[in-house]
């Protein structure tokens, strides 16, 4: 190891803050604010500090020599882009205000990169010609915007942001399965060896496949993705791609009864009036289905997530009904629609609502519910659906078992985007039997700036910050109290530290209290503090281990040789 | 040093190209863009393939750890920065078009940074607020944007592009001097060992001190800026920087005369006319300074640069005058003016009007001229101004030698700018004696994208790019000839390198000649190219000197031993 500056604190762009940030809601941007890490310079944009920078640098390498494992090539592309590409794929109208825009001199139009799939896609048709030139794998480490509506979290969720972003470009689909299982894997190496606790979560549904788009999610507190994972199996997932499993039921059931429920608004109401659990009721939302309108059947106890109805239907346009729908509908009773009696509307359901199930639900005429209706019996589901918001508790669709719902920074995202970059840009090549091949593409990408926020996120504790090793802004932080003698040992100590190799941080403040400088030691979160105190005459020292809060006096060469063992 | 990877040809997004680009004027641009180093985005906006990255790469990692050896701190900040301190500095109209302005979702003004005085005096001012905070220099490394009128000569003058720059801040002028003194030697440092032959000029005139500014320029016949240098002393300067000395003559003159000249409509039929050269007839150029008639003498045979003019008389506007302005005055004969019969009128001069010299020139009457017109006797100078177009043979303002002129890059601007952003924004410090200082400021550049474009320009020859060794994209270039034992002599070469840190590039290409391979390795510029061709069953390889062409066949075992020493 080549010998190493030692940092002092008297000159060093980290000023410490004792109190938190007004606007910071979050543990790491309180901390990486206070700790001088970082500075807002306006909403959702960040000035890196040197302490900042260097978390940010550690990140960054660790990033690249996995990236560089797997044989992707780094490259770097412009963030100042032409709109031509992103019309031709839809994106300059589809990402709508989250796109940063602007005209140049000459009244062109450009846009801020908030992701480079366009251009990565342009670049390997300019330069691949043959199946022999495939596959590839491409990245970079690049600043990227996004113009979001509430950027907040520090650096969590920046609208100016540093991200990894690959893609790979095969001519089959099992080459696209390879490159993806080599990003899938260089990522949990990634993380491994950044120290950040993470989940792999499928982010599509069963349905699609599920291998084909994966999150790596970081469980935070501060976290704004929610995901479930099962704690008797390794089963995990985006809440929105859990999947419930369709167990029909074998059983007799009374006639379909009729009842009068006066004064029911509510399914609380209903299911208290008739004694049943709301779990036992059946509520049927109405939306319209690009106009069509259509019914939704889903336990009484449970809520419709109509992001997750949308993205099912898509591209069909999901509307609620209005008063005037019903209006034009007499056979639809408000509040009393059951699916028995609904012959031309299109009955969708969650797979609760399963073939042989008996629910209590509207009775389709006023102030009426009826009782006894069983699916398949009285009425088919015409397609199910996973629609209904997860809670805890719920059926694990791998083991059954209670799942638990967390909340999670997601770190890294894979995804098997197949040809439609290379569709919308014709991106062909040559292939073995000498006829034109579509490329297939996946896109990958790690926040590079949010990782150091997920790693604030999960180490620090009520002191302060408390860096893993591998991505902490320095490996030493020695602290020197007042007196000439304490400061000559820090002093020694840091140099012999950095002459080892070490990264070391050395408060060499003038007129702070060694209470003071040890605070601010345990808010920078430096792995490992050595304190040149009381004892220094003695060349004894105080080392304490910034994580776990262990401390122990011992003679300054043997905390040496602890250190650079 | 650690073991590398081979970096296979068969894989590299590199694909060289025969034919220049049709816009490429500069041999830096042409060789970039057919070894495969970058390709075009937009109208000067570019992308980094592989190679290009990797040399791109090795220039930022030398500015860093000379800047990291001088104790600057590194730091990053946005790009994408807000309106309200540009507007403070008045650079946010002052720059024009230059910059590239946009909003946001919410219509606040933004702009993309080209240069950061205004962020950095405002970081300062949260960081830091003691005299014993400074001295303090931070850097940054990072992209920049400039809406050139005509971005030209690929990555040379880009609209998005890399720059390092840093700022120094100090309490006192001195320690100005000695941060301007630490990044002027960094920067010797820097283009010494890039391998960039390079002069350091003053880009000020000497009378506001000389040292304030400083820019490094690289000789380069693509450079888009002119200086001269003495052949005999080491004088080089900025050719608006070039001052000449004002040498009073000590002679007898006749007296005045006056002399018909009609048909003399240029200063080349005037001294034709009277058997006189150009330079010994004055050229009084007469302009309004703030709405005010001046006029500006020079010797007839050189030319008034209005840009230097306007320089030294700012921030007065200086316009030329029109034929209104010549209606209004009748005294002022157009085509006849001699400083002689100007009442009113300012008069500034080159200093090659001194005192005691004597001149043909306009008897502010029509179709006449005076002769023998002595500076001192019958006019006088107002202020002396160097203001005329430098021509090479010009006397040396050191050692009186004929000046060369020269093209060349500006690789690096170094500057003193004292107290003006810290003015703007109120930046003081509490200082030794606990009243408030103002703090001063350096600011100081290097092009890192236009560095690799000048290292290109002046290390290429008629093959191609001939990278110095410490940014080279690679160390040594092994080509494969086809045939089986001629391609596994190239790979045991390749590994055996890669195996003693040695950043080898294979061409492992199939179906292409040992002459397409060497053609391609010549035009890429790794330093050192190995064959493994004809001899390869003998284990006798090819080794090829790229910069001096020298070429030798030896034992493979002698070459991996010459270039792994």
């Amino acid at each position: 190891m080549s010998s190493q500056h030692v940092q002092r604190m008297s000159r060093l762009m980290a000023k410490t803050l004792r109190e938190d940030p007004a606007d910071a809601e979050t543990l790491s941007h309180r901390l990486l604010v206070r700790a001088g890490y970082v500075r807002r310079s306006s909403a959702g944009v960040w000035t890196w500090l040197p302490l900042g920078k260097k978390v940010l640098d550690n990140v960054s390498r660790i990033v690249r020599e996995e990236m560089d494992a797997i044989g992707a090539q780094e490259v770097l592309l412009p963030a100042l882009l032409p709109k031509e590409p992103y019309e031709v794929s839809g994106r300059w109208s589809e990402y709508g205000d989250l796109l940063f825009r602007l005209k140049d001199r000459k009244g062109a139009d450009y846009l801020l990169g908030p992701t480079h799939e366009e251009i990565f896609t342009l670049v390997v048709k300019d330069q691949c010609t043959s199946y022999k030139d495939l596959p590839v794998m491409l990245y970079q480490i690049q600043t990227k915007y996004r113009d979001e509506a509430r950027p907040r979290s520090g650096v969590l969720r920046g609208r100016e942001f540093q991200m990894k972003d690959s893609y790979s470009f095969d001519v089959s689909d099992e080459g696209l399965a390879e490159s993806y299982a080599l990003h899938r894997a260089a990522y949990q190496r990634i993380f491994e060896r950044l120290g950040l606790d993470h989940r792999i979560v499928s982010a599509v549904s069963g349905a699609m496949g599920g291998s084909a788009s994966e999150e790596f999610l970081a469980p935070a507190a501060a976290g704004e993705d929610t995901f479930v994972d099962c704690p008797s199996c390794d089963y995990a997932a985006n809440t929105e791609a859990v999947t419930f499993a369709l167990v029909p039921v074998e059983a007799e059931h009374p006639a379909i009864e009729e009842v009068d429920t006066p004064d029911t608004p509510t399914i609380e109401t209903l299911a208290a009036h008739l004694g049943v659990p709301a779990s036992a009721t059946l509520k049927n939302l109405l939306v319209k289905v690009d106009g069509e309108i259509t019914a939704v059947g889903v336990p009484g106890d449970r809520e419709v997530d109509l992001g997750k109805l949308g993205e099912h239907l898509a591209p069909a346009v999901v509307e609620l009904v209005t008063a005037e729908d019903f209006a034009d509908r007499p056979d639809l009773v408000r509040g009393y629609v059951g699916p028995q009696g609904l012959g031309k509307v299109r009955y969708l359901a969650d797979p609760r609502v399963a073939p042989g199930t008996s629910w209590v639900t509207g009775a389709n005429k006023a102030d009426t519910h009826a009782r006894n209706v069983v699916c398949g019996r009285d009425f088919e589901v015409d397609r199910y659906l996973d629609v209904v918001v997860v809670e805890p508790g719920d059926p694990c669709p791998r083991c059954g078992a209670g799942l638990r719902l967390d909340r999670a920074i997601e770190i890294g995202h894979i995804f098997q985007l197949g040809r439609k970059y290379a569709d919308a840009f014709g991106l062909d090549v040559l292939g073995r039997e000498g006829k034109p091949v579509r490329v297939t593409m996946g896109s990958y990408g790690i926040g590079v700036s949010r990782a150091v926020a997920a790693l604030a996120e999960q180490s620090a504790d009520e002191k302060g910050l408390a860096w893993p090793a591998a991505v902490a802004p320095a490996d030493v932080h020695v602290v020197a109290a007042g007196k000439a003698v304490q400061l000559a040992l820090a002093e020694r100590a840091a140099e012999t530290l950095a002459g080892s190799g070490l990264r070391v941080l050395l408060d060499d403040r003038a007129g702070l209290s060694p209470g003071v400088k040890l605070t601010d030691a345990e808010l920078i979160g430096v792995p490992w503090i050595l304190v040149a105190g009381r004892r220094s005459a003695d060349e004894v020292v105080e080392l304490q281990h910034r994580a776990t809060g262990t401390r122990e006096e011992l003679p300054l060469a043997e905390a040496l040789a602890r250190l650079t063992a």
